[in-house]
């Protein structure tokens, strides 16, 4: 099954859990026709639920639904007017909201398996993005022991060696080489090719995550005090700066390995647009005191760029229609940017 | 050698590097009869350096200078009026201002040292604090191999198995639980003990730390997400966990071990006073981020509080009269809270 060719670029857009936030921050971003015009979107979703939450905000009639497993179905012809919804997997019998349930994470990885699927298929890549609504780690992981996240699973359906998980803020991003390992792996999990292959990857990608014409990409040290000349740690000179030297090669816009009290200071008074990092803490301790509702998480390295709002499924104000839906409007914006020359 | 009773609390000054800002930022400092008034000021430095910045401010005349090394002087009588200048050390022969040499790394050193001296003789413990301005690490490591820095060297010269570093900022302090060591050797150096000390320290000293009634104390977790229940490494609930269980039986207002990005989050939204991380990285990146130049650095642990401003020696800018004393000012008030209850 494959989706059509349109005039217009792809965004898809994956409903994330039934019992969280997802549907109706996915709804309440459609409302701009501003965001609507720019592509073609298509919602990959429980129907029955974006439809409800569609209805709350009288934006029903902007929908264009279908059936996604109709049999004998080879092509999905997209209405370009509208904002089309794939209805996916078996129809919701028991799900409430806030609630999270086996059959809602199943749900939202039918969304995300369908996605990969569709999105796989697709002959036109570079008119593509991917959008994913929060998920629940904890009920997935429950029906698939193992799931770490959307990064994670994107990358091994995709049997991708190397993505790179950015956090896009509106003052500066930042990029973690190393993710959700313990703290004490990090060190030997760091080598100079993995951080040379991710500053590589965000070398490729720099004007999808800060639009600003050559991006100053700064990059952090492991240890304290960058290591103070080989005093506290070796990986500095070791690793870190041979890495860096060879990024160099392509992009001269990239400083040395410097401590990491110093680089995200830079990195606020707006000297720095893009901070590497070498570890999950590193990076995201600093990023989220200030963008802790507002960053939006994108992944490098897949056939087609995919971000999401940085926060989770919000159970607790789910259905209520109070949940703010501007860090999915931004995450909508930013992978625009991938594939639309007009988005700042 | 010993200094007289007064009827003040005492607040000992070492210059720092005589070829710094030290000699100005303190003088600026003493320029404030408010800050002068609530204790007695002894400086301990190279007397013609402090002379002559207090010359270009006007501010000789509120000097009180003598020779801290006169043969036979067994007690040292204070000024309790003026700004008492002990001169420690041979006199200086060759210092240019903003120019690091070994002569100054070493008066730097006779100055601190003589501070150490002093205070350990004080009968008066709980009434005098000890304030550092800037020294170049890198200058005295030439002269005195293996210096890391004043907490380490204030640690040794006291015999003191723990100290603790506190990074005092206006919306939150910091205090990382480890310092200067390489990234790869945090894991192991951490344990129950070193970290359940660590906040019995922070629980004493809470209220010169934070002058707010029963203060707010984080705790960050070692791993990303917090371990996410043992997935993502096994410290929390091994070692930080009950570390936080000690301290709750004598103080309640401590939270469980939360992820960095959490924790420094709710920090930055007042939510919370102090936050103990567990290494110097995760403590740091996000304080300096926001309190590059305005931090207070303070060692617990000591028979006195010290604390110093989080600003280096400045040699770029030394002697030119432009360098802010803010920081300066902020040490002194903030050592202040630890013998004075008016200050806040």
């Amino acid at each position: 099954m494959r989706i059509s060719p349109t005039s217009k670029p792809q965004v898809f857009i994956t409903m994330g859990d039934p019992a969280g936030i997802g549907p109706e921050i996915i709804v309440r971003s459609m409302a701009s026709s501003l965001i609507r015009d720019l592509a073609v979107f298509i919602i990959i979703a429980d129907a029955s639920c974006i439809i409800n939450a569609a209805k709350k905000l009288g934006f029903q009639k902007k929908l264009a639904v279908r059936k996604l497993d109709d049999g004998g179905q080879t092509e999905i012809v997209l209405d370009e007017t509208r904002v089309n919804v794939l209805d996916a997997g078996a129809p919701l019998t028991n799900i409430k909201t806030g609630i999270p349930t086996a059959e809602g994470a199943k749900k939202t990885l039918d969304c995300l398996d369908s996605a990969i699927s569709l999105m796989r298929d697709s002959s036109d890549k570079t008119r593509k993005v991917l959008v994913t609504a929060p998920l629940s780690k904890e009920a997935i992981a429950e029906i698939k022991p193992g799931f770490i996240g959307h990064t994670e699973y994107l990358a091994e359906a995709y049997s991708l060696d190397l993505v790179t998980m950015v956090m896009v803020g509106e003052n500066f991003s930042v990029v973690p080489v190393t993710r959700h390992i313990p703290l004490k792996d990090v060190a030997e999990k760091l080598n100079e090719r993995l951080i040379r292959d991710t500053l590589f990857q965000v070398i490729e990608n720099r004007n999808i995550i800060c639009p600003r014409k050559d991006p100053k990409i700064g990059v952090s040290a492991l240890n304290p005090h960058a290591g103070e000349g080989g005093k506290i740690g070796d990986e500095e000179a070791r690793i870190i700066m041979p890495a860096v030297e060879e990024a160099r090669g392509v992009y001269k816009n990239i400083t040395i390995p410097m401590s990491a009290d110093t680089v995200f200071y830079k990195a606020y008074r707006k000297e720095l647009d893009i901070v590497v990092a070498m570890y999950h803490d590193q990076a995201l301790a600093p990023f989220k005191m200030i963008n802790f509702d507002s960053g939006v998480n994108m992944t490098l390295g897949l056939p087609f760029v995919r971000t999401s709002p940085d926060h989770g499924t919000a159970f607790d104000i789910a259905g209520k229609g109070i949940a703010n839906s501007e860090s999915m409007e931004q995450a909508i914006k930013v992978a625009l940017r991938a594939i639309h020359k007009n988005v700042k």
